[in-house]
């Protein structure tokens, strides 16, 4: 988003104000600029500024909660969730703190871990919940200070539920949320934006109503951000609740908890958890259907779209706060028919950005890993510094290895056997393989009758602009050209344009034709003999799996494939084609045909041995060519290079 | 330059040669990329490297020799002279040592300071001639440590002329010039380039021939890297000497020194100086002309020019080198019927880069110095670090105050007398002063006859490109809208365009419009009102000498308005409007109306006071039309200026 403010500043307090000046106010001389351009004003500011910007915008936001799942599995759909939902643009989402799920460690289900994928590699900004009772004061630390290594920024801070069945203060321990906000305060300065919870008909265990505003106004003076409350059946309630906030002098954000009704059992299970009584009018709606799961849906959409439309028009609302479930009908469902969901996200760059504090600046990557982003963020993950502006600028970063392919946010969505319905039970020869890369292309289904809607090295089927290519893409893999990634070349569209476009808006976005793909030695070695018609028009590069490498990138240098030209703006070149970092994408890319195909198939079945050859013996090669301007020569190379065979 | 060698490399040596590996042999797989794009090879090279290159490449080139002129206003001159000369692509030059006239000072017409000009100021490679006899270690090592830290990388170690009638070998003094370099390789290691003198005849003073190139072979073997040969008047005696050279095991390049006889006079003098001997059929041309300069300056380039044709025909000469004798027609006209001379210089970016080895990666510059390169080169000389890929990237540099109008590469070069006819002797307003800038704008000769050729902001004619935009800034110049700076916009222009192309070939050049101009405060309150219509579309920012700012870039960010885009590269952006600087080019800028102009005229004058008012009360402003696809918008929004004015 482009600031549009009009700086204003004088040198000298004696100028007249005869001339523009009239026009603006006057402060001071120093700039305050950025030392790198703020594509995306949100990456750059903390949580609370984020909210406070868009109060002061009017602009409606919503977030949305989860909870950690129970198993690896559940894990990998959440990520996917994650991905699907941060779509429509929540300002934030939080994950909730499960004291008896390990929600510290490194499991790949807990709170810290989830938060953690939620952050680094689906780019979300994330609230960590963290109870404190029943936990030492070095345990607390702990967590918080590797929730602060992981770049967490924001702290849900909450007392948590006592484990015996009455509960009875420590000495000395932390035994309200109040002293979990001291705590990360004085610990940790103001490093988190911490959120605290409100009670709209104030805590159950509370000696009263009043007694807990004053509860919350302790948590707010200690140090607290904003508030999130419990969920409520009544606007009348959040609002009755806002007022009597403000009146004893609680001025921070309070965002509205949301609980869209999903089901007869689920909102009996919260019910009893949080001990809120279900108003007369819904129970007498809900107990006549309490079977029909989807009418219940369909009941409890009505009520949050309504309850929501209430509070907005308030006016004192800005922001809702959904209690998901891990569920992503019901929520989006209300959110797209408050006209919040954000139908047409802008993409701030062409990939997706990471969350990490210190990715902040991180505005360049080798075009490789564009269908693998949290491959490539988990192998750089140790990187201090990120390219800004320019790749070639950093003094080439190692790249971690690749080995973990197992990590949850790393593994294929699709099962086993789903798989193998899609590569193939049985494979016949190099053909066959052709064929699946082509039936990939195409969205046709396979012989057996089943569509081919992930690769080893693209998770997603197609994106739309590599659908721009389709045509000659089926006409290449067909004959052996087995693509994994490329784009069009673009000659200056407009910022905004829905397929192609990134960046804020009243820019032009350009870029250069980009091929990848793995062919066999025979075609290669024609394929050389034609690029040499071909100059400086196209750079190529090709490798095998055993490190044989073919370039005639100048120097080595890095070609930008992606840029963008903005209004007061230096250039973006989000994408570059770099030669170094190509070798290490070839490891990445061939171990992917025994990783996730060969594995498939029994050692030593034709099938896998069928993968290993190819492993073993085709190329990896990218093209470039460089002139954007004119028709992409690369359809041209491939054609006289097949005409060359005959 | 872009390097077109295809890079082979492998990481196994067990890998087959099956494949398209067979095309190139196989070397390291350490990448060796420079940490910058190499646009200019040239920029990232020694003298050395240099040489062979073009040997390599059969490129033939040419350098030149200037001596260290005697009063400042020659110096002025001087650098002017390097400008246009430099011009035609001299691989270097070189600057004579006079021991009397105080060579390693600071004083402007010092061997040193014109080297340093020459570098720094100008984008020369540059050799300091030095001579050892006579002088202490201690001031040699003095001189030599200065030269570094002017950036200068090549000396031509010398011995010199004794200063006494007979000379006589110092006891641990310097004594010969093999002593030098045997110095500058102990103290300075392998930093500077080493040149040496050959003598195609042998040196006057040795005893004989051969025992001379005994003594050549010393100081190449002592650690020169390649000879400059004294002036000779036949092929052959070069051509002997080389020969000579390689017998005893000289291996170096040797550079035949050309001297185009200019003038009866300055011929007899070198003759004598350096005791060589001039042919008799060259004697019986030139005696009966001797009073006829042009025919002997004829006679002179039709003898180089043949004599140059033999080296280079030979196969064993690539290089040239010229005694000027500070001259530039008899030179140049040698270099132009050779077919050396590059009529065409590509620029490697659109302005003239600084030799200094720690402005080598140097590649963005604000726009606001465009017509005063040197002034933005003595403001940033103390940097550390260049803007390399980003200017935001800086942090914020601070420029260096200019106080030092009167410094030599810095002053106009046309003397008051001369500023007087064209800025007017008498001024009688405003009015007077906008017909002057009109005047340098279109080429006519001002009410008294005379052409505007310069203007404070401007010390040369109008630029090509700006022509572009003659006629319209012609109307706004006439109505007080004084054009200092502008451009037009382009949007993808092939990188060999004769006016606005710049970069290696194959790429293509974009520009956004831009405009930058003093008014009064009356057209800025106007302009104000009507740039609110353009909203993004326009940045600007307007400033006076007070210090009133106003502007509406986005977060104070620097806006990119050239760019270029190459095969195989990152992308190049080499100027920006950058708000932050542009306080500092404000003052600067305001400045020069009061240094350059009103102080031409007495204290108290009605000229001056006119100068003087506009200093204190007009305002200067850029604007950029974002939009580089569509029309240039500027023009529309003066228009729209004066139509409210109307």
């Amino acid at each position: 988003m482009v600031n549009e403010t009009q700086h204003t500043c004088s040198a000298s307090s004696s100028s007249k104000s005869d001339g523009g000046s009239s026009s603006g106010s006057e402060s001071s001389k120093d700039s305050s600029r950025c030392s790198t351009p703020v594509l995306d004003a949100d990456r750059h500011e903390r949580l609370r500024e984020k909210m406070r910007r868009r109060q002061d915008s009017g602009d409606r936001w919503f977030s949305l909660e989860f909870f950690p799942p129970r198993t690896a599995n559940a894990a990998v759909n959440l990520i996917s969730r994650f991905d699907r939902m941060g779509a429509g643009g929540p300002l934030f989402i939080d994950v909730t703190w499960h004291p008896a799920g390990d929600p510290g460690s490194d499991k790949e289900t807990s709170s810290m871990i989830i938060a953690n994928t939620a952050v680094n590699y689906c780019g979300l900004e994330t609230i960590l919940h963290m109870t404190c009772c029943n936990q030492t004061r070095d345990d607390i630390t702990g967590h918080l200070q590797k929730a602060k290594r992981l770049g967490l920024k924001n702290i849900m801070a909450l007392r948590g539920d006592p484990v015996g069945e009455e509960w009875e203060e420590e000495v000395d321990g932390f035994n309200y949320a109040v002293d979990l906000v001291k705590h990360i305060r004085n610990e940790f300065d103001d490093y988190f934006d911490i959120c605290v919870a409100g009670y709209p008909k104030g805590h159950p265990e509370a000696e009263s109503y009043e007694a807990d505003l004053r509860h919350l106004k302790e948590k707010v003076f200690a140090g607290a951000d904003f508030i999130i409350t419990q969920l409520f059946f009544r606007s009348e309630t959040f609002l009755k609740f806002m007022k009597d906030c403000q009146a004893i002098g609680i001025t921070c954000p309070i965002i509205p908890g949301i609980f869209p009704i999903q089901g007869y059992h689920s909102l009996r299970q919260l019910v009893k958890l949080s001990k809120l009584e279900v108003p007369q009018e819904i129970k007498d709606v809900i107990e006549p259907i309490k079977d029909n799961d989807a009418a219940i849906r369909n009941y409890g959409v009505e009520l949050a779209v309504s309850m929501c439309r209430e509070l907005l028009d308030s006016g004192v609302v800005h922001g809702l706060h959904f209690y998901t479930l891990n569920r992503e009908v019901a929520t989006t469902e209300v959110l797209k028919r408050l006209g919040i969901w954000n139908e047409d996200p802008r993409r701030p760059l062409p990939w997706a950005v990471s969350a990490h504090p210190k990715r902040r600046v991180e505005d360049v990557r080798p075009i490789f890993w564009a269908s693998r982003p949290k491959s490539y963020i988990y192998r750089t993950q140790e990187w201090d510094d990120f390219p800004n502006g320019r790749w070639g600028n950093s003094s080439s970063p190692a790249f971690g290895e690749l080995k973990d392919y197992y990590l949850f946010y790393l593994k294929s969505k699709s099962p086993r056997e789903e798989l193998l319905k899609m590569w193939g039970e049985e494979l016949t020869g190099e053909e066959s393989v052709f064929e699946v890369f082509t039936c990939y292309i195409t969205g046709e289904p396979n012989k057996n009758g089943h569509k081919v809607t992930c690769m080893p090295w693209n998770d997603d089927p197609l994106a739309t602009e590599t659908n721009l290519l389709k045509e000659q893409l089926e006409k290449v893999n067909r004959r052996g050209i087995l693509t994994i990634n490329s784009q069009p070349n673009i000659n200056g569209k407009p910022s905004t344009d829905p397929i192609v476009g990134w960046g804020p808006s009243g820019g032009y976005v350009f870029q250069k034709a980009y091929l990848e793909f793995f062919t066999s030695s025979e075609i290669v070695t024609a394929l050389l003999k034609v690029l040499k018609k071909y100059d400086l028009r196209v750079n190529y590069h090709i490798v095998n799996v055993k490190g044989q490498n073919i370039t005639n990138a100048p120097d080595l240098q890095p070609n930008a494939v992606t840029w963008g030209i903005f209004p007061g703006r230096e250039i973006i070149q989000p994408t570059v084609v770099d030669p170094v970092s190509f070798l290490s994408w070839k490891d990445e890319a061939f171990a992917l045909w025994i990783e996730q195909w060969a594995k498939l198939y029994e050692e030593e079945s034709p099938s896998r041995m069928i993968i290993q050859y190819i492993h073993d013996n085709y190329y990896l090669v990218n093209l470039v060519d460089n002139d954007f301007p004119l028709e992409n020569c690369l359809w041209q190379v491939v054609d006289d290079t097949f005409e060359l065979l005959n």
